[in-house]
């Protein structure tokens, strides 16, 4: 057991949309990643995802809507909703998620990460 | 859906030791709360138990160390762990755990909270 301290985790790696597992708790996985510009839209059938801003500003596009979130902020997206994330600056955020979750979710393209990359 | 900005929620309670539900994601909740001075000794027989320091400084005593965390920090305890958190001044914290999960664990006395208390 060891505590985590989220900015020196970041400072650890610099490519993009590629998420980092920085801790376990039960069946699920704290992941941080850095973005900048648009993701892929997908979903993830199986699962909410948690997103936390950590340093920055990013926006989530949903079918209906468009949802700014700046840092100290957080949202959980449903499971099975079709939503993009972007950021206009690269930006430093949290995902909470169970384990085996896929970056990309249902699509499967250039912006898949390999899963369960540890730093 | 909608985003949860973590210090708005903070500024609706002042009571401490007592976790606010912000947000669910499956069969989770995120809490927050406000501490200073000594929590009980207590356990959580069915969980691990994330804690994030969102402002302040908080250690947490364990059987064999105790381990102190500062703004940007986390740390999971495994279930079956015994831990009595505790805060000279008073810290703002997160927590992420499965619904229900008690907040003194296995133990019952004046600190333990109604469970379930949404802002």
């Amino acid at each position: 057991m060891k505590k985590i301290n989220l900015k020196e985790k970041f400072s650890k790696f610099t490519d993009q949309w590629s998420p980092k597992v920085i801790e376990e708790m039960n069946d699920y996985q704290f992941k941080l990643v850095k973005i900048k510009d648009d993701f892929t839209w997908h979903k993830h059938d199986e699962t909410d995802e948690a997103f936390f801003v950590i340093e920055g500003n990013i926006g989530i596009e949903f079918e209906d809507e468009t949802i700014e979130l700046n840092e100290g902020e957080m949202i959980v997206v449903p499971k099975g909703t079709k939503h993009k994330p972007y950021a206009r600056k690269e930006a430093k955020i949290m995902l909470f998620e169970p384990k085996e979750t896929n970056n990309t979710g249902d699509i499967i393209n250039e912006l898949t990460a390999e899963n369960d990359q540890w730093i």
